[in-house]
């Protein structure tokens, strides 16, 4: 069990306490559950809320009426929680080293300290970083890389030439490089277009469960740095994706489609191929973007509008029978008028 | 193969027998495919049928005209057919015990009578209860507990600290307790808030293939007893489902909602974070699910309606164009009488 | 390294030179990438920049102004295209034979040239015919079957009694034959109803990557010859998709619902069960589909309307709000003419 003072994490943080800094705490809650030993996090409008919980010490971005609670200022109070979550809750370390089970070509070339388990199978002319796990069932195949510090959960498949960056996280089933879906159609049969390309991952990315990216139909289907990708999302042939976005569960991307940085796809959005989307722009949930999108805004519905337009029509939507209702009045009142 | 007369198949299903009880049933078939040593079942408006078909046997809630066939009274004519598909086809049953390749760890507790695959991985402090059945490239994380009588697909990743109750089916690749989607941005940089809770599932639950069921950030991503979660889904981290729930395929519902019992979410419906959704509740297909529901109702579109209310208005949105055009009119003829 | 010059490359096409011939031919390249020694293609609106390309030779369906570059007069540029990747990026040749590691039960009839990988495992009386690649960890059940030439992905999973046809491609943990979605209410409780039919697969079929098709109730899931279905896609018991269609990425199709020859379903689409689709029929991405299709237009939009109709009605939906203002001012404007 991990103990330490108020004081001691202000120091580890970079905060300063206002308050009791001696108290010891032992872990860390949401604040709804927090209680003396635990340290926990509040910011606007939950900070109300501080003077009513009874915990070991709060963490926010400034003084606030705190009740019986010690302190905490921050910067970023929801990142100091993640890191004290960190702290308190370490992630379960893994051995490194190669179980006698996995079956790995002579040529591959795996860093130190990195830990294989059972059943992987690891193809020609690989390389894997240093500091890599790499749970079982996990496929790699020929002249795929894999930086430093990479987590592959277990079945992940990372089809041949894939490139993944360092201290990534690629989760259970995600697949890597299958081959996009590009077909040439004569007298109404669909044949196979080769796709020779690959699929290159930025730094600090993570690729949901169940992900699957395609391979370029050539050059590289294109994951930025820091990019985050949940569960059962799906990008095809050739798109490529900037740095630092978000693509929520079950969205999906057709070919060929640029995404800039800081783009937030919400859950369940979908996107045709071929077009460009700026950065900094935002899609609510189940958005269908159809076209070129400039960047910097808030979408929603589908095609995918500026928010506000779409909230606003969706109200007046819902009051369509009235108005229905209306003009016919006016058409019968018109009518007796005219007569 | 099995052989049985009426009557016995009666006496089987706690029902009675109008017409002749000695003929001898060897299947079970759908009404339009039946044929005289089969047994199949009618329910309205399918009933008006039964003259027509030449069936063995044909099971009905009440005497109903019956042509050549005989009839078996049965409270539940769907059910009592779901039975006979048991009795005439039994599954497959597996062998227990443990395959020579299975890798245990010697820590882990399985239960007896358990079937246990090729290349399974167990880790650490598990626990897997009796007549358990575990197909191969199954992956179950350090202190995951399983109940008894629950069969996991190939393929199915189950994380650390989950625990699943009994007669459970995790079907072929599901991934539960995979960590949650949950980041803090600092400088606009997404940094990994750890996700330190599990999972919990119910009894009699089944989990669809491909299906990720991410772990809580603290505290557990929750499925009561005897919900049933088609193919594809998604819940994210702290969601609450209840109890004899139905999610079809590819339903997605984001962290922290809280869905009572006995609701209904239709294909590729999409749920926002942070709600709560009453008992007995229906979502229809593609329903967009934006804020709290008081539960009870048939809801449809994005955002989610009264499903009279979206039909209504669909209705009206077909015939938008004309609408148009009659406001125009009564424009053009209000001017005309302004002159 | 392949090295051909044009006339080689066009008597291996059937197609003929404008040009000089003799050029040597190194890769294939998209338009805007193809230098000296690259061959490319171009279609109509695209072949305007011919001129500008400074390529090896140009595939065309007809003579046009080419600058620089030779022509190679083609029927089908995107096919031939499509050859080439082929011919100058062969597909790495997997080695047959069975490896150790793989446990496939004595009673497997494995064809001949076939290549089993590590830890694959194949049950009781199953099928594969000859020149197959089995990946790792592919799980292949009881009494299914393979047809000659097909390739399975790693960690695929083909449950027992499935046939796949010949020349097929199944990807990456793709789910044939799970058990379909069926369930008899009793008292709010769930009840599985056994699924005892299998999956069926035609020739030249593709099934992408986490794309579950599930078993029929009685009967078969059966997919038509030559369709090609991307990643994420869930097919429900007993549907029945005809030949040579399309269904892109995290399209859904609910049990019982049958399809034609040459449907397209773009991304994302969403059909009820128990309908029928004609043949040739293209839906747009995310459409609903909600009742029968006759077959042989384009529909969009939830529900699902003819395209031209739907995108009448999306234009008129933008001016939805200036549409209410317009109906209100007409109603003070008849208010004051009643005064």
């Amino acid at each position: 069990m991990v103990r330490k003072t108020i004081q001691e994490l202000a120091t580890f943080l970079g905060g300063h306490v206002i308050g009791d800094g001696n108290r010891y705490i032992t872990d860390v809650k949401s604040l709804a559950e927090a209680k003396k030993t635990d340290i926990t996090f509040a910011v606007a409008p939950y900070t109300e809320y501080v003077p009513q919980v009874d915990a070991g010490a709060v963490m926010v971005t400034a003084e606030i009426p705190a009740g019986k609670n010690t302190l905490l200022v921050v910067e970023n109070p929801r990142l100091a929680f993640s890191r004290l979550l960190t702290l308190f809750h370490p992630r379960q370390t893994v051995e490194p080293g190669i179980h006698p089970t996995a079956v790995i070509d002579k040529s591959a070339d795996i860093g130190a300290y990195t830990a294989i388990m059972p059943y992987a199978v690891i193809g020609k002319n690989v390389k894997i970083g240093a500091h890599c796990t790499i749970y079982p069932y996990v496929f790699i195949g020929d002249q795929a890389q894999i930086g430093e510090g990479t987590t592959v959960y277990p079945g992940a498949v990372i089809h041949e030439n894939c490139v993944i960056g360092n201290h990534n996280v690629i989760r259970a089933h995600a697949v890597i490089g299958g081959e996009g879906f590009g077909f040439a159609t004569e007298q109404g049969k669909h044949i196979r277009i080769p796709q020779i390309g690959n699929v290159t991952i930025g730094d600090d990315v993570e690729v949901g469960a169940c992900t699957c990216i395609d391979n370029g139909t050539m050059g590289a289907t294109a994951v930025g740095r820091g990019t985050k990708i949940d569960n059962l999302v799906h990008l095809g042939h050739n798109v490529e994706i900037g740095d630092d976005c978000f693509l929520i569960a079950q969205t999906g991307i057709a070919g060929s489609t640029k995404a800039g940085n800081h783009v937030t796809f919400a859950g369940q959005t979908g996107c045709t191929g071929h077009i460009t989307i700026g950065d900094n722009t935002v899609f609510a949930g189940k958005t269908g973007i159809t076209g070129n999108i400039k960047g910097g805004g808030v979408y929603a519905g589908f095609p995918a509008r500026p928010h506000m337009e779409w909230s606003r029509t969706q109200a007046h939507l819902k009051h369509l029978p009235e108005l229905v209702k209306r003009v016919k009045e006016l058409e019968e009142r018109l009518a007796a008028l005219d007569k």
